[in-house]
């Protein structure tokens, strides 16, 4: 299916081919697909006049080729495909291929707003039964909209950012206090990116999902616990979330992404009419966090029980637009068995039951030095699993 | 003082001095400073050399200028005051003040993130017995910590722009509903902007504030009631405020409110280290609210329990940096008596008590058509009144 060399369980073969933002020492950053152990240049292609449009991946950024729309995404995927099909473009292609152990990734898009959901089940009833032990679980509005906030922007750092433990308040027991975050957490999130506008005071309905959404990407929504059991009410997280977000650096287009789709769970109450769905948006991706290279939990994205175009269409009802680089994420990730649990607040149950690692230490929340790396696969077009890349970062002390 | 024929009640003289962006008929965006019943244009006073530096002021927004830092800032006040007051410069200088009735006022500022806190003691206390009747007014936290929310930095508009009444669910009794919201309301705030940027893991301790902010103006903090009180348990607000935010035009340099500073109200229990006063920063800033030409509310800003400082070092604590153009809102303001208040919530108790206007017409919540206006105005150096201009939009009907 293409001449290049992909090993067959990369998950980066022809029916994925996501986008991201490079860079190699001494050169300006620029657009990218994976393909095997390489990142094909675009940039460079498109100087060479094998691809449509230099503007779009001379860049710092996937906003500009983001912005262009479904027709130029869809138009550029076929283009790429053929490239890298055909053997006769092969001499002019493979200058353009890089290995990618030569190159940095970075991330790849300018982040405009932040949005966070909070769409798993098992999730919301945990953090229920956590943070609010007489209230109801989940909240009654829980499944009547799917339940959001604003993260902070300016705050979302590529994979492999180092993550600096923060400060903050806390209160234990009736004192307060100030100093390090003692229960540091990780959320596994999945999130999709808004590519093209929407107008001011008009809606994006769910059918108009893939008209406005670019692709797919990981999200670790760092957490600090202490700061935001303390903090929350009533009007919701805020610096127990803005102080890191870390984001992958592929972005996996919807294209790429047809096998997974699965129905999604049934809700009850219906959805209001704004929230109706007429296609198929669960998907079927396979979630895996790592502490230091060890798997603690494998997260069912196919049980969040709010869909990505039900989400977009919440987030616009009231006429808030859209811009290019709109991030939305969807809530940790989690499930019925421990296992599946995807923070340490609920795999810990909020530090009471400590997990214990494949290295023999013991955890309740995060160490300093702790590497946590999410990865996620989902079913290809040809039969394989394709790879949602991986998110990381390593938790570094607090400043003094 | 000045050559320029100013009106001593104008509220722009010379000891205040805000800057904004303008536009004519035809040309391009730029940066402006209010005099009187003009705007000097600093694009065309740097063209012709009359001040550095042209690419701050050729621009569609003051974040340029704003990112140039303290120093910068102070020597372009005192360069613009040399100018306005020294007659040997009149023959030049004049061509560049335009008429503001020639000009539109646009949007001042490129917002990054957008931060809305609730630091007035009074709004605290009444939206809690209002929307949490059963909890303790305010929070257990309210005195510990500003708390605070991130807002949708992409529905920012300029003073003047209408506001599309939203549409969303809310629930009525037992039964789930969507429409067009019914209790919308407008929140009179005040909001400083970063022009400086930190770096990430760092702190803005209380006494860096003026090396990062540029300025302060007048916010509306758009809300739809109904939608917020189902929305908002518990991640905080999000459609309810995510529709629509009225920024003013003029940004106040804080050279121009030395004379507004103010003793803050004494504060219980003493904040955490991190959060400590060595100035004074309470600002006695009067506000005025209008509903279609008539007063409403004049809320006292003198009141705010947190100060300006203490905001943006507690959204920093945690290591999150400041970005050119991130906005921080102070939250309602509001005061004891029932004219103190700044939102319709309070000033109707949720719709219980309407008021009268002026002009025999009742009011629960906003009503298409209505025109909602923030004004305020601060002591001035020189003794007089100088004025933060004014925030101002009319609500349109809900799009079907």
């Amino acid at each position: 299916m293409t001449w290049v060399e992909v090993d067959d369980d990369s998950g980066f073969g022809m029916d994925n081919l996501p986008y991201g933002v490079f860079s190699r020492p001494g050169e300006l950053p620029r657009v990218g697909v994976a393909i095997g152990s390489f990142v094909l240049d675009l940039a460079g292609l498109s100087a060479d006049g094998l691809i449509e449009n230099n503007r779009w991946f001379a860049a710092g950024s996937l906003n500009g080729f983001m912005v262009a729309g479904r027709a130029a995404w869809q138009a550029n995927r076929a283009r790429i495909t053929e490239l890298l099909s055909d053997e006769t473009f092969r001499d002019r292609v493979e200058p353009h291929l890089i290995p990618l152990t030569t190159v940095e990734l970075l991330r790849p898009i300018e982040v405009a707003d932040y949005v966070d959901f909070f769409s798993s089940p098992d999730h919301a009833v945990n953090t229920s039964k956590i943070f609010r032990p007489n209230a109801p679980a989940p909240a009654p509005n829980w499944r009547s909209l799917p339940v959001a906030y604003h993260g902070r922007a300016g705050t979302i750092y590529a994979s492999g950012a180092p993550v600096v433990r923060p400060c903050g308040q806390r209160k234990v027991d009736s004192r307060l206090a100030y100093g390090p975050c003692l229960k540091l957490d990780y959320e596994a999130e999945v999130g999709f990116v808004a590519g093209v506008p929407s107008a001011p005071g008009t809606r994006v309905p769910t059918a108009a999902f893939a008209d406005h959404v670019f692709g797919f990407l990981l999200v670790n929504d760092w957490s600090a616990r202490d700061i935001q059991s303390w903090e929350s009410q009533p009007l919701g997280p805020f610096l127990a979330k803005s102080f890191a977000t870390s984001i992958s650096p592929w972005v996996v287009p919807l294209a790429a992404l047809e096998a997974a789709r699965i129905p999604q769970p049934p809700q009850d109450p219906a959805p209001l009419s704004y929230l109706e769905m007429n296609e198929d948006w669960g998907l079927d991706l396979t979630l895996e966090v790592l502490i230091n290279d060890q798997v603690v939990a494998t997260p069912p994205f196919s049980r969040m029980y709010w869909t990505s175009p039900q989400q977009l269409a919440h987030a616009t009802v009231n006429g808030a637009p859209l811009r290019t680089g709109d991030l939305f994420a969807s809530g940790t990730v989690s499930g019925p068995e421990r296992t599946d649990r995807g923070c340490m607040l609920e795999l810990t149950w909020n530090g009471r039951d400590p997990i214990d690692l494949p290295d023999g230490t013991k955890r309740t929340f995060l160490e300093d030095g702790d590497t946590v790396t999410i990865r996620a696969t989902a079913p290809g077009l040809s039969g394989s699993r394709i790879s949602l890349g991986e998110v990381t970062g390593t938790v570094l002390p607090a400043n003094p």
